[in-house]
């Protein structure tokens, strides 16, 4: 319940019919109407439940959001309008909310209408459940695919008050961000400016969501949005140079990164998790841009599943990546251990490299040359099961 | 022995200890010294090999080629530089050519050397097989994983004299062009100034190896190299408003087409090869490119597989690629039935749908708009056992 785990929130998951089976509607509220800020899917073709909720965004602030799975609500035209606004009209006024305040954000299939009704009849239900503990309930509510629940939450001390940060998400195909390609909402109880939430979300987001990848798939769906309700009590921070904020964007970056990790290593099928460091890069965005492109190659992903040492298929990524960079600089470790330098590989301890690519992580690190930027990236091993999940996805 | 079907061109293969089995050591050669061009890999990470022959193909000219599979000669360093000039040394001696009018490519496992003492072994027994009927053997020393030979050919009548067209290519995985992705080796006895060979081979690359993609990997060893030696006695060809280019130009483009569904076809794994027309685009380039980004999306892929009608998957698709359209105008076809309308999806009969989804061949047709570009990219589906396959390729 990592969603309620900030002070006045609270939440709530429901099985209202959307899916056969399953809880499939959640609810995600603040006692008080809150900061918020959004980032979305950059896909040409969105659902309208991103559209509403991006734009009513704009004033930066909500009270809650209504979110669902089994049903994208995408490619539902004009339909897909009309029927998310209808369930957030009866949603404020169950709520006694301005409508204009609530947010809707939509996960499953594509190109399938929400059914409104049977949504409509489990609101009352839904209301009425809404509890700090229902919070695991909502984040189960918002799984597809996802086996397991991905939640995260941390607080710091700060000027005297507790300041407290909880965050969920769902994956776990359709993941190459940019935006998440996923659902994630994140909940603080500090009191902050709304440009300044907009500026640590962007900040945490760049190193975390936007750096996994699962398939290469981007969707029309991809939500992340932040809820500040100030009810930790501390004075309102306004500036990025104030410690508080510093305070906050580091520890939200830190659960967004944790949070990451965990999508990639619960990617449709996925066996384990990878992460790709790249070090000696010009800038931080182009070294997460490499390590990603690394760590989404289908090749490379089957090897490693395979628990291939197959570091070719690495320097065959980072080539086909438009970052440029000197191939004969680049060195490649698998763990600590080095099995390329120069661009060339050497001699190393197969055995040592075989008990790495064994684990359930699988770090790998490369220099690509003199910069003195790094970022990391994190994906998954390519499985029979992604390719049997995606092909009954509908059955 | 399609790549010996014009005029004045001999091949061979053979087996020479590269891999553990099977033929792995190819030479085509043209009678005297032909007309040549080429293209190959954008990826950052070239092959020596790739990198000698690209270099010697700008006098435009080249005598013949000697290529290897099991081993790509990538990420060898200055050795891989020696290796394969020691290779070109000592067959142009055996040949009597000067050896820089000699190309060499390579495909097969990355990071490797060339094993230089088996090859060159090899080289008398391979020059001395040198034949029309030995084309085939050529062509299947080219082949890593693919599961069968890719030839085409080609003839029309011209001022009286005919002229033949041949050409032959190994996929079957690392296939997602900019350029192809594989080694396509193109003859014909048409006699052509090399400047117009060039302009005729980019157009037919376009539209049918730049069309096509497996997995998004694109590796480090692509060249596709074309030979026209003049046997067929043609007045030379000097202007692309000439006739004979243009019958040459097309024919061209028509077998490139055929080779590229065939590798398509052939990819590693598959079951279905699947080709996406997408119609109403404002320049072919961009049709084509909005068909790729289909094609390749692994959860599309997967759904075709699963024989399962995704549609949304299709949008998601188009709509993550960079090239503007308007979802609202959308129309897709799985073969003459039409699953969506003005973006949004509408009633169909399913039986007819997956009638289409059981056969070999997907034909998939995309309306994005009303502009006057059509353009199609072809691919296959995502299987488990692309994931086997490259989960063990080194074993």
């Amino acid at each position: 319940m990592s969603i309620t785990f900030p002070k006045g929130f609270f939440a709530n998951g429901i099985h209202c019919g959307i899916k056969k089976e399953g809880l499939d509607l959640g609810l995600l509220i603040s006692t008080c109407v809150a900061k918020a800020s959004g980032m979305f899917t950059t896909n040409q073709v969105k659902s309208p439940s991103v559209v509403i909720t991006s734009e009513r965004l704009k004033l930066g602030i909500l009270r809650g959001i209504i979110a669902n799975s089994g049903c994208a609500n995408a490619c539902t035209g004009n339909q897909g309008f009309l029927d998310a606004e209808a369930i957030l009209d009866e949603l404020g006024s169950l709520l006694k909310e301005d409508s204009k305040l609530l947010g809707i954000a939509s996960t499953g299939v594509i190109g399938k209408r929400l059914p409104v009704d049977k949504i409509l009849e489990g609101l009352p239900l839904l209301i009425d459940g809404l509890s700090k503990e229902a919070g695991t309930l909502f984040e189960r509510a918002i799984m597809t695919t996802d086996r397991v629940v991905k939640e995260v939450q941390t607080s710091f001390f700060y000027n005297g008050v507790t300041v407290r940060i909880g965050a969920c998400a769902k994956g776990s195909g359709m993941i190459h961000p940019n935006l998440a390609t996923l659902l994630c909402f994140i909940t603080t109880d500090m009191e902050i400016d709304k440009e300044l939430l907009k500026i640590a979300l962007k900040s945490a987001v760049d190193v975390s969501l936007n750096a996994i990848t699962i398939d290469k798939d981007m969707s029309t769906n991809d939500s992340v949005i932040a809820l500040a309700n100030g009810k930790a009590d501390n004075i309102e921070i306004k500036e990025t140079s104030e410690k508080g904020f510093v305070l906050f964007r580091d520890a939200l970056k830190e659960i967004m990164i944790e949070l990451a990790k965990k999508i990639a290593k619960d990617g449709e099928g996925a066996e384990k998790l990878i992460e790709v460091e790249v070090i000696g890069a010009e800038t931080e965005e182009q070294a997460i841009r490499m390590a990603r492109a690394v760590v989404g190659s289908n090749l490379f992903k089957s090897a490693i599943w395979g628990k291939e040492i197959n570091w070719g298929r690495i320097m065959s990524s980072l080539g086909a990546n438009p970052d440029p960079f000197d191939p004969q600089k680049v060195s490649i470790f698998f763990g600590d251990v080095k099995l390329v330098e120069n661009g060339v590989g050497i001699d190393f301890d197969e055995h040592r490299v075989i008990k790495i690519l064994e684990g359930k992580e699988v770090p790998i690190k490369i220099i690509v040359g003199e910069g003195k930027a790094r970022g990391r990236a994190w994906g998954c091993d390519l499985t029979p099961d992604y390719v049997f999940i995606n092909g009954s996805y509908l059955s």
